[in-house]
């Protein structure tokens, strides 16, 4: 026997975590859509070479192989790297300015910790082909409304701009980056780890501490209020600098108030990256949400609906001579857009049929035996108050419908 | 600069094809849901000890590496070998007989060809806890019904049971299942390659030939009749034997009239797999849909739908002065449910907002000039018959979700 285990920071979702999960996709999803963006998909592996010299420090996270051909892969670490590689591939077929969206696994071999796995989904939205702040802004816009359609109240997106630390250098961007994390003296000692002189690390500390937003940052604020935003939604955060080597102008992150595993997205405009695959240059700029971190702040705040089944109904099986009425019965309902569950044992005695849908947390039970069926009835019962009643088999379907607020 | 490109027998999605699979996901998913099969998923990557010896011959096209921990591991080859190792894993929280529907990617390292492809999405619903017959022949019935939803009119479910050949060995299996391919003297030949000889060949094709429906069959058979279905979509198959080395019971394969790149899906009993993770005996039957194959059979029967955008309306910015003008109107029709894509750059004439709508062919395009704004009014134009009308802006939100028919 091989003992049943998965790796570490990987995850199985049992039905309820999985429903969850298709929740709040669906509404990431609808609204990604409502903004007129269409998805895309790109493979799990790529070659390593794509992946290569964009992501910064984290490169040592790729999980690399060789395949059997030889040829160096990788698995997805990112969404907007391969997009960058999609949109040179296919620059002649895109309308642009071009607006996708992309949710789809990464992988990372990070070290698993709370709210950080090795395998986990993104969901990004992204606009090629335009360098004015107005295309920053749509995704920010999105992203609030995002999460504004998730029942979050109190979130925030930070914004900067990368144009601002013009001059420092890429190491020192990663401490600012930490800088509310590790606070002023950390970020000085990381500063200085990184070959920097004290007074060099004091010294840009101090020009952070006096930046403004510039007018490509005031482009995007004037977007998000003219878009009729709350402005507790937005503002400028002069110490947030994001790690992230391709970086080239405005970046923002999301907060959730109150959830403190660290931001639940991110984003920033990037436009030399399509440049590497491609001679045209092509400006970029999007957001990445962390699926998982949303969801697990959507718990914390118990904004998850509690649904561990999808199934509405079971339908009984009362005898083996009954059989085909419960299943003709079932897809009755069925053809009415009820979720029914029939029980596939002629043998079950009806109170073993009953324990399943208890344990299942099916809502209705229904029960057609001889005398029901000769009558041109059922009976129904409520799982959860315990009551039952009988009904005209007729009435059946609209009866739950309602019930179950269809 | 690198070439962009993607490794062979993988496979980007643009828009319209990223839609195609939408679509048919979304009915699939339904089906599965409407007879109470809940989602579960489990991680890409597993400790290869997982997959391995389940699966047969075929174990040479796991993608399989050493992970930075050492570990080896291997990408899901597919969902009934971790849908095992999970009923193992999570038994004592699951209520069985336990149903459960997965979709996600699988990867095999196959030569790849018409229709096969090293990176495809499995559709599998699974019954677990139940030997009765009627369980594989539930998987049966909803796998019918998709194809039905699904809008196939001719397409049938080949159906045998293992134990008919029972005392045949497994590679003798491998070559009856290959009857219909390569034919009668192809098989026995691959039989004598196998080491057996040729009487032995001949005598058990003829042995086959003689099959009939035995008792299991009979209960599946009957279970489909009185479930409604229309007997042109099952029949008996003596020539069909599956070669996954883990089937113990009734087998199937889904066949569409006039689709000649294989069968589009297949299931089968597998009594003994959960065993190999578990010392508590758990039956399971089930089916695996190949979804790629599956939208391939939708296109040459032109059965999916023609869309390649999302975007059902083009908000036009009319000039810089007029942009929270449309960005507010924008978002009075997303709040009636309506996906409108808004021109993010001011500076573009709107011609060219116009061209841009119909390359990506988004059927309205909204305009509202400081005139239409003074008198409370909206130009909108049909892309596909150029037809434009003015309306008041309060009446454009029906106007169109008539006009999309939403």
């Amino acid at each position: 026997m091989i003992e049943p285990k998965i790796l570490k920071g990987f995850r199985d979702f049992l039905p309820a975590e999985a429903l969850n999960r298709q929740y709040v996709m669906d509404i990431i999803k609808k609204t990604f859509e409502s903004y007129g963006f269409d998805p895309i998909e790109t493979p799990a592996l790529e070659y390593l070479e794509t992946f290569q010299g964009n992501i910064g420090e984290d490169e040592r996270l790729f999980y690399k192989f060789e395949d059997y051909g030889g040829r160096e892969v990788a698995l997805r670490y990112d969404q907007t790297v391969p997009t960058c590689r999609f949109v040179a591939q296919y620059q002649h077929e895109l309308a642009f300015p071009w607006k996708r969206y992309q949710i789809q696994t990464v992988w990372r071999a990070d070290k698993p910790q709370k709210g950080r796995y090795r395998e986990f989904i993104q969901c990004d939205i992204d606009i090629f082909g335009l360098t004015s702040a107005l295309a920053d802004a749509e995704t920010i816009a999105i992203t609030i409304n995002a999460y504004q359609n998730l029942g979050f109240k109190d979130f925030k997106v930070k914004i900067s701009d990368r144009a601002l630390y013009a001059g420092i250098e890429y190491p020192v961007i990663v401490a600012i980056d930490k800088l509310a994390k590790i606070g002023r003296q950390g970020a000085i000692d990381k500063i200085i780890s990184k070959g920097y002189s004290q007074t060099y690390a004091e010294e840009t500390l101090a020009r952070l501490a006096n930046l403004e937003p510039n007018d490509t940052l005031k482009t995007i604020f004037d977007y998000l209020d003219k878009s009729g935003f709350d402005a507790k939604h937005y503002e400028f955060d002069r110490n947030m600098a994001r790690s992230f080597s391709y970086s080239t102008g405005p970046i923002w992150e999301v907060e959730i108030v109150g959830f403190d595993s660290g931001s639940v997205g991110g984003g920033e405009r990037y436009d030399q990256l399509v440049s590497r695959f491609s001679r045209n240059d092509i400006p970029g700029t999007g957001i990445a949400f962390g699926f998982d971190r949303t969801i697990e702040a959507m718990k914390e705040l118990d904004l998850l609906p509690h649904k561990s089944t999808v199934a509405q109904v079971l339908m009984t099986v009362f005898s083996p001579e009954t059989l085909a009425i419960s299943l003709k019965f079932a897809n009755k309902l069925r053809q009415a857009g009820i979720n029914v569950d029939t029980y596939t044992d002629t043998e079950a005695k009806l109170g073993k049929q009953l324990k399943y849908a208890d344990k299942k947390t099916i809502p209705y039970v229904i029960i057609i035996g001889p005398e029901e069926e000769s009558n041109n009835q059922a009976q129904i019962k409520n799982m959860h108050s315990g009551e039952q009643l009988t009904l005209d088999q007729t009435q059946v379907a609209n009866w739950l419908k309602v019930s179950l607020d269809l």
